[in-house]
Protein backbone atom coordinates (compact mmCIF):
# COMPACT_ATOMS: atom_id res chain seq x y z
CA UNK A 1 0.00 0.00 0.00
CA UNK A 2 0.43 3.81 -0.22
CA UNK A 3 2.47 5.47 2.72
CA UNK A 4 1.74 8.21 4.58
CA UNK A 5 3.97 8.66 7.44
CA UNK A 6 7.99 8.04 7.22
CA UNK A 7 9.43 7.46 10.78
CA UNK A 8 13.65 7.72 10.75
CA UNK A 9 15.52 5.94 13.58
CA UNK A 10 19.16 6.99 13.24
CA UNK A 11 22.68 6.52 14.53
CA UNK A 12 24.09 10.40 15.26
CA UNK A 13 25.77 11.31 12.73
CA UNK A 14 24.34 8.87 9.91
CA UNK A 15 22.53 11.66 7.75
CA UNK A 16 19.66 10.14 9.15
CA UNK A 17 18.08 14.14 9.33
CA UNK A 18 19.43 14.84 5.70
CA UNK A 19 18.18 12.07 4.12
CA UNK A 20 14.70 12.79 5.71
CA UNK A 21 14.96 16.25 4.85
CA UNK A 22 15.48 15.10 1.13
CA UNK A 23 12.59 12.91 1.51
CA UNK A 24 10.10 15.58 2.61
CA UNK A 25 11.31 17.70 -0.06
CA UNK A 26 11.06 15.63 -2.56
CA UNK A 27 7.36 14.57 -1.29
CA UNK A 28 6.16 18.32 -0.62
CA UNK A 29 5.64 17.48 3.09
CA UNK A 30 6.37 18.66 6.03
CA UNK A 31 9.65 16.77 8.83
CA UNK A 32 9.27 16.79 12.46
CA UNK A 33 12.14 16.56 13.95
CA UNK A 34 13.26 19.33 16.64
CA UNK A 35 10.20 20.43 16.15
CA UNK A 36 8.40 18.29 18.09
CA UNK A 37 9.91 19.71 20.94
CA UNK A 38 8.77 23.09 20.89
CA UNK A 39 5.82 21.31 20.59
CA UNK A 40 5.55 19.52 23.73
CA UNK A 41 7.65 22.50 25.57
CA UNK A 42 4.42 24.82 24.46
CA UNK A 43 2.05 21.99 25.74
CA UNK A 44 4.08 21.39 28.92
CA UNK A 45 5.11 24.73 29.89
CA UNK A 46 8.90 23.41 30.73
CA UNK A 47 11.65 25.32 28.26
CA UNK A 48 12.78 23.37 25.06
CA UNK A 49 16.17 22.40 26.86
CA UNK A 50 14.42 20.42 29.19
CA UNK A 51 12.26 18.60 26.83
CA UNK A 52 15.48 18.29 24.47
CA UNK A 53 18.07 16.63 27.21
CA UNK A 54 15.09 14.32 28.03
CA UNK A 55 13.10 13.40 25.45
CA UNK A 56 15.36 11.66 23.34
CA UNK A 57 18.02 10.64 26.35
CA UNK A 58 17.94 8.75 29.58
CA UNK A 59 20.52 9.52 32.27
CA UNK A 60 20.28 6.33 33.71
CA UNK A 61 20.71 7.45 37.29
CA UNK A 62 17.80 7.28 39.90
CA UNK A 63 19.19 10.26 41.73
CA UNK A 64 18.65 12.79 38.43
CA UNK A 65 15.33 11.30 37.80
CA UNK A 66 14.50 12.25 41.88
CA UNK A 67 16.29 15.51 41.62
CA UNK A 68 14.19 16.27 38.90
CA UNK A 69 10.95 14.80 40.03
CA UNK A 70 11.26 17.23 43.46
CA UNK A 71 12.00 20.08 40.81
CA UNK A 72 8.79 19.48 39.68
CA UNK A 73 6.88 19.04 42.84
CA UNK A 74 3.85 20.87 42.09
CA UNK A 75 3.30 18.11 39.47
CA UNK A 76 3.86 15.04 41.80
CA UNK A 77 1.40 17.01 44.51
CA UNK A 78 -1.30 17.33 42.07
CA UNK A 79 -1.67 13.12 41.81
CA UNK A 80 0.47 13.19 38.63
CA UNK A 81 2.96 10.95 40.13
CA UNK A 82 5.17 10.54 37.26
CA UNK A 83 8.96 11.39 36.57
CA UNK A 84 9.77 13.98 33.88
CA UNK A 85 11.12 12.32 31.80
CA UNK A 86 7.62 10.07 31.48
CA UNK A 87 5.65 13.23 30.82
CA UNK A 88 7.52 14.58 28.61
CA UNK A 89 7.62 10.91 26.85
CA UNK A 90 4.10 10.84 27.43
CA UNK A 91 3.02 14.34 25.39
CA UNK A 92 5.77 12.95 23.12
CA UNK A 93 3.40 10.39 22.06
CA UNK A 94 0.45 12.54 22.12
CA UNK A 95 1.66 15.20 19.73
CA UNK A 96 3.45 12.01 17.48
CA UNK A 97 -0.06 10.41 17.02
CA UNK A 98 -1.64 13.85 16.61
CA UNK A 99 0.78 14.82 13.41
CA UNK A 100 0.65 11.57 11.86
CA UNK A 101 -3.29 11.73 11.95
CA UNK A 102 -3.39 15.21 10.25
CA UNK A 103 -0.91 15.06 7.58
CA UNK A 104 1.86 12.95 5.77
CA UNK A 105 5.53 13.54 7.23
CA UNK A 106 8.38 12.66 8.21
CA UNK A 107 9.38 11.94 12.03
CA UNK A 108 12.64 12.05 12.92
CA UNK A 109 13.93 10.05 16.16
CA UNK A 110 11.70 10.13 19.44
CA UNK A 111 10.62 6.06 19.26
CA UNK A 112 7.89 7.22 16.52
CA UNK A 113 8.04 3.74 15.11
CA UNK A 114 7.42 2.15 18.00
CA UNK A 115 4.46 4.95 18.40
CA UNK A 116 3.00 4.36 15.72
CA UNK A 117 4.10 0.54 14.91
CA UNK A 118 -0.33 -0.35 14.60
CA UNK A 119 -0.23 2.31 11.33
CA UNK A 120 -0.33 0.08 8.27
CA UNK A 121 0.90 3.25 6.46
CA UNK A 122 3.91 4.38 8.44
CA UNK A 123 7.36 3.04 7.17
CA UNK A 124 9.97 2.57 9.74
CA UNK A 125 13.68 3.45 8.91
CA UNK A 126 16.70 3.11 10.75
CA UNK A 127 20.06 5.18 8.87
CA UNK A 128 23.09 3.70 10.21
CA UNK A 129 27.06 3.73 9.20
CA UNK A 130 30.29 2.99 10.55
CA UNK A 131 32.00 5.45 13.26
CA UNK A 132 34.56 6.31 11.26
CA UNK A 133 32.30 7.43 8.42
CA UNK A 134 30.05 9.17 11.19
CA UNK A 135 33.22 11.08 12.87
CA UNK A 136 33.86 12.46 9.34
CA UNK A 137 30.60 13.75 8.50
CA UNK A 138 30.13 14.99 11.96
CA UNK A 139 33.60 17.07 11.38
CA UNK A 140 33.22 18.37 8.17
CA UNK A 141 29.38 19.89 9.26
CA UNK A 142 30.83 21.04 12.30
CA UNK A 143 33.63 22.58 13.64
CA UNK A 144 35.24 20.20 15.76
CA UNK A 145 37.84 17.72 16.19
CA UNK A 146 37.16 14.02 15.54
CA UNK A 147 38.08 13.68 19.36
CA UNK A 148 34.94 15.81 19.84
CA UNK A 149 32.89 14.02 17.01
CA UNK A 150 34.01 10.54 18.30
CA UNK A 151 32.55 11.12 22.38
CA UNK A 152 29.70 13.37 20.97
CA UNK A 153 28.52 9.97 18.79
CA UNK A 154 29.30 7.66 21.62
CA UNK A 155 27.17 9.42 24.34
CA UNK A 156 24.38 10.74 22.29
CA UNK A 157 24.09 6.81 20.52
CA UNK A 158 24.28 5.12 24.20
CA UNK A 159 21.44 8.08 25.34
CA UNK A 160 19.40 6.95 22.19
CA UNK A 161 19.75 3.54 23.14
CA UNK A 162 19.24 3.42 26.80
CA UNK A 163 15.84 5.39 26.36
CA UNK A 164 14.59 3.62 23.08
CA UNK A 165 14.79 0.56 25.64
CA UNK A 166 13.37 1.88 27.94
CA UNK A 167 9.90 2.89 26.69
CA UNK A 168 9.75 0.13 24.14
CA UNK A 169 11.37 -2.94 25.60
CA UNK A 170 13.41 -2.86 22.53
CA UNK A 171 16.78 -3.11 21.47
CA UNK A 172 17.68 0.21 19.55
CA UNK A 173 19.27 -0.45 16.04
CA UNK A 174 17.47 -4.40 15.94
CA UNK A 175 16.46 -4.96 12.23
CA UNK A 176 13.01 -6.54 13.73
CA UNK A 177 11.49 -3.13 14.74
CA UNK A 178 12.11 -1.83 11.51
CA UNK A 179 10.57 -2.56 8.18
CA UNK A 180 13.90 -1.00 6.93
CA UNK A 181 17.49 -0.65 7.56
CA UNK A 182 20.02 1.29 5.56
CA UNK A 183 24.07 1.91 5.93
CA UNK A 184 24.37 5.62 4.49
CA UNK A 185 28.19 5.07 4.69
CA UNK A 186 27.93 2.21 2.33
CA UNK A 187 24.88 3.10 0.23
CA UNK A 188 25.07 6.92 -0.03
CA UNK A 189 22.55 9.04 0.92
CA UNK A 190 21.26 9.35 -2.58
CA UNK A 191 20.38 5.53 -2.65
CA UNK A 192 19.14 5.72 0.80
CA UNK A 193 16.69 8.24 -0.68
CA UNK A 194 15.39 6.61 -3.65
CA UNK A 195 15.18 3.23 -1.91
CA UNK A 196 12.77 4.82 0.85
CA UNK A 197 10.98 6.58 -2.13
CA UNK A 198 10.53 3.65 -3.80
CA UNK A 199 8.31 2.16 -1.07
CA UNK A 200 7.21 5.04 -0.24
CA UNK A 201 4.98 5.38 -3.21
CA UNK A 202 4.29 1.81 -2.90
CA UNK B 1 30.20 0.57 -6.63
CA UNK B 2 28.93 -2.22 -8.48
CA UNK B 3 28.36 -5.26 -6.33
CA UNK B 4 29.74 -8.60 -7.10
CA UNK B 5 28.42 -11.22 -4.12
CA UNK B 6 25.30 -10.76 -2.09
CA UNK B 7 24.97 -12.07 1.07
CA UNK B 8 21.78 -13.04 2.62
CA UNK B 9 20.95 -13.92 6.16
CA UNK B 10 17.22 -14.52 6.95
CA UNK B 11 15.16 -15.72 9.41
CA UNK B 12 13.51 -19.16 9.23
CA UNK B 13 10.14 -18.46 7.16
CA UNK B 14 11.10 -15.10 5.71
CA UNK B 15 11.51 -16.09 1.95
CA UNK B 16 15.11 -15.33 2.11
CA UNK B 17 16.04 -18.34 0.07
CA UNK B 18 13.29 -17.33 -2.28
CA UNK B 19 14.98 -13.68 -3.14
CA UNK B 20 18.20 -15.00 -3.30
CA UNK B 21 16.95 -17.39 -6.06
CA UNK B 22 14.75 -14.69 -7.69
CA UNK B 23 18.45 -12.63 -7.87
CA UNK B 24 20.56 -15.16 -9.06
CA UNK B 25 17.74 -16.10 -11.66
CA UNK B 26 17.70 -12.35 -12.53
CA UNK B 27 21.32 -11.82 -12.87
CA UNK B 28 22.23 -15.45 -14.37
CA UNK B 29 24.97 -16.31 -11.35
CA UNK B 30 24.53 -19.27 -9.44
CA UNK B 31 23.20 -19.59 -5.36
CA UNK B 32 25.20 -21.16 -2.82
CA UNK B 33 22.86 -22.62 0.13
CA UNK B 34 22.98 -26.17 1.12
CA UNK B 35 25.28 -26.23 -1.61
CA UNK B 36 27.70 -25.39 0.90
CA UNK B 37 26.94 -28.19 2.93
CA UNK B 38 27.60 -30.78 0.00
CA UNK B 39 31.09 -28.96 -0.59
CA UNK B 40 31.94 -29.19 3.17
CA UNK B 41 30.79 -32.99 3.46
CA UNK B 42 33.16 -33.12 0.36
CA UNK B 43 35.97 -31.63 1.71
CA UNK B 44 36.17 -32.84 5.32
CA UNK B 45 35.20 -36.63 4.75
CA UNK B 46 31.45 -36.45 6.89
CA UNK B 47 27.62 -37.04 6.03
CA UNK B 48 26.12 -34.08 4.89
CA UNK B 49 23.65 -35.01 7.77
CA UNK B 50 26.49 -34.10 10.18
CA UNK B 51 27.27 -30.64 8.27
CA UNK B 52 24.10 -29.88 8.12
CA UNK B 53 23.34 -30.24 12.13
CA UNK B 54 26.46 -28.56 13.19
CA UNK B 55 27.46 -25.98 9.74
CA UNK B 56 24.72 -23.05 11.14
CA UNK B 57 23.47 -24.04 14.31
CA UNK B 58 24.78 -24.79 18.10
CA UNK B 59 23.82 -27.42 20.69
CA UNK B 60 25.19 -24.69 23.41
CA UNK B 61 25.84 -28.16 25.01
CA UNK B 62 29.37 -28.79 25.96
CA UNK B 63 28.68 -32.52 26.18
CA UNK B 64 26.77 -32.64 22.97
CA UNK B 65 30.18 -30.89 22.02
CA UNK B 66 32.51 -32.99 23.56
CA UNK B 67 30.32 -36.54 22.39
CA UNK B 68 30.86 -35.31 19.23
CA UNK B 69 34.59 -34.81 19.33
CA UNK B 70 35.07 -38.24 21.12
CA UNK B 71 33.81 -39.50 17.94
CA UNK B 72 36.04 -37.78 15.66
CA UNK B 73 39.07 -38.91 18.13
CA UNK B 74 41.12 -39.63 15.11
CA UNK B 75 41.18 -36.09 14.40
CA UNK B 76 42.17 -34.66 17.86
CA UNK B 77 44.40 -37.30 18.20
CA UNK B 78 46.31 -36.08 14.62
CA UNK B 79 46.91 -32.56 16.81
CA UNK B 80 44.00 -31.02 15.08
CA UNK B 81 42.40 -30.45 18.47
CA UNK B 82 39.11 -28.20 17.76
CA UNK B 83 36.00 -29.14 17.91
CA UNK B 84 33.63 -30.89 15.08
CA UNK B 85 31.65 -27.52 15.15
CA UNK B 86 34.87 -25.58 14.86
CA UNK B 87 36.46 -27.81 11.92
CA UNK B 88 33.25 -27.66 10.04
CA UNK B 89 32.89 -23.75 10.26
CA UNK B 90 36.83 -22.51 9.47
CA UNK B 91 35.86 -25.28 6.57
CA UNK B 92 32.45 -23.12 5.73
CA UNK B 93 35.03 -20.09 5.92
CA UNK B 94 37.20 -21.43 3.59
CA UNK B 95 34.38 -23.08 0.98
CA UNK B 96 32.95 -19.22 1.09
CA UNK B 97 36.18 -17.18 0.46
CA UNK B 98 36.42 -19.41 -2.86
CA UNK B 99 33.44 -19.02 -3.82
CA UNK B 100 33.35 -15.19 -3.77
CA UNK B 101 36.53 -15.08 -5.20
CA UNK B 102 35.60 -17.54 -8.10
CA UNK B 103 32.85 -16.00 -9.20
CA UNK B 104 29.53 -13.37 -9.02
CA UNK B 105 26.93 -15.35 -6.97
CA UNK B 106 24.77 -15.43 -4.35
CA UNK B 107 25.51 -16.90 -1.27
CA UNK B 108 22.58 -17.84 1.89
CA UNK B 109 23.16 -18.15 5.78
CA UNK B 110 26.57 -19.43 7.54
CA UNK B 111 27.63 -15.81 8.62
CA UNK B 112 28.88 -15.09 4.51
CA UNK B 113 28.74 -11.58 5.63
CA UNK B 114 30.89 -11.37 8.40
CA UNK B 115 33.35 -14.33 6.45
CA UNK B 116 33.45 -11.29 3.47
CA UNK B 117 33.39 -8.62 5.27
CA UNK B 118 36.34 -7.33 3.91
CA UNK B 119 35.30 -6.89 0.39
CA UNK B 120 34.09 -3.79 -1.10
CA UNK B 121 32.05 -5.80 -3.96
CA UNK B 122 30.25 -7.35 -1.25
CA UNK B 123 26.83 -6.95 -0.72
CA UNK B 124 25.30 -8.22 2.75
CA UNK B 125 21.84 -8.30 3.82
CA UNK B 126 19.40 -9.55 6.24
CA UNK B 127 15.64 -10.58 5.60
CA UNK B 128 13.20 -10.66 8.33
CA UNK B 129 9.63 -10.91 8.98
CA UNK B 130 6.69 -10.94 11.96
CA UNK B 131 6.28 -14.71 13.21
CA UNK B 132 2.84 -14.64 11.91
CA UNK B 133 4.08 -13.98 8.09
CA UNK B 134 6.80 -16.69 8.72
CA UNK B 135 4.18 -19.08 10.67
CA UNK B 136 1.64 -18.81 7.03
CA UNK B 137 4.51 -19.19 4.79
CA UNK B 138 5.96 -22.22 6.74
CA UNK B 139 2.47 -24.02 6.88
CA UNK B 140 1.85 -23.18 2.50
CA UNK B 141 4.94 -24.75 1.68
CA UNK B 142 5.29 -27.49 4.21
CA UNK B 143 2.47 -29.71 5.15
CA UNK B 144 2.31 -28.47 8.65
CA UNK B 145 0.59 -27.33 11.35
CA UNK B 146 0.97 -23.93 12.55
CA UNK B 147 2.28 -25.53 16.04
CA UNK B 148 4.76 -27.09 14.31
CA UNK B 149 5.74 -24.40 12.17
CA UNK B 150 5.95 -22.33 15.15
CA UNK B 151 8.02 -24.72 17.24
CA UNK B 152 10.23 -25.34 13.95
CA UNK B 153 11.07 -21.41 13.27
CA UNK B 154 11.47 -20.86 17.44
CA UNK B 155 14.07 -23.15 17.36
CA UNK B 156 15.54 -23.19 13.76
CA UNK B 157 16.49 -18.94 14.88
CA UNK B 158 17.71 -19.49 17.91
CA UNK B 159 20.48 -22.16 16.47
CA UNK B 160 21.40 -19.67 13.98
CA UNK B 161 21.41 -16.70 16.16
CA UNK B 162 23.89 -19.16 19.15
CA UNK B 163 25.51 -20.02 15.94
CA UNK B 164 26.21 -16.20 14.54
CA UNK B 165 27.18 -14.79 17.95
CA UNK B 166 29.42 -17.71 18.68
CA UNK B 167 31.56 -17.59 15.89
CA UNK B 168 31.32 -13.61 14.60
CA UNK B 169 30.96 -11.86 18.55
CA UNK B 170 28.24 -9.97 17.14
CA UNK B 171 24.30 -10.03 17.90
CA UNK B 172 22.51 -11.68 14.50
CA UNK B 173 19.94 -9.50 13.51
CA UNK B 174 21.34 -6.53 14.65
CA UNK B 175 21.27 -3.56 11.66
CA UNK B 176 24.88 -2.99 12.20
CA UNK B 177 26.17 -5.89 10.40
CA UNK B 178 24.22 -5.77 7.11
CA UNK B 179 23.96 -3.28 4.64
CA UNK B 180 20.02 -3.41 4.34
CA UNK B 181 17.74 -5.48 6.24
CA UNK B 182 14.13 -5.99 5.06
CA UNK B 183 11.34 -6.79 6.41
CA UNK B 184 9.68 -8.73 3.76
CA UNK B 185 6.22 -9.68 5.09
CA UNK B 186 5.95 -5.96 4.81
CA UNK B 187 7.84 -5.17 1.47
CA UNK B 188 6.83 -8.05 -0.07
CA UNK B 189 9.20 -10.46 -1.90
CA UNK B 190 9.35 -8.72 -5.51
CA UNK B 191 9.66 -5.08 -3.64
CA UNK B 192 13.03 -6.85 -1.58
CA UNK B 193 14.30 -8.24 -4.90
CA UNK B 194 14.13 -4.71 -6.23
CA UNK B 195 15.72 -2.89 -3.72
CA UNK B 196 18.58 -5.58 -3.85
CA UNK B 197 18.44 -5.45 -7.49
CA UNK B 198 19.24 -1.76 -7.35
CA UNK B 199 21.94 -2.05 -5.08
CA UNK B 200 23.71 -4.68 -6.70
CA UNK B 201 23.92 -3.01 -10.03
CA UNK B 202 25.04 0.19 -8.58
Amino acid sequence: MKKKIITISRECGSSGHIIGQKLAKEFGIPIYDKEIISMVAKEKGYTEEIIENKGEHMTGSLLFNLVNNLSHANSILSGNNISLQDEIYFSQVKVIRELADKEACVIVGRCADYILKERPDCINVFIHANLDFRIKHLTQQNNITEEEARKHIISKDKARAYHYQYYTDKKWGNSKNYHLCLDSGVLGIEKCVSIIESIYLG
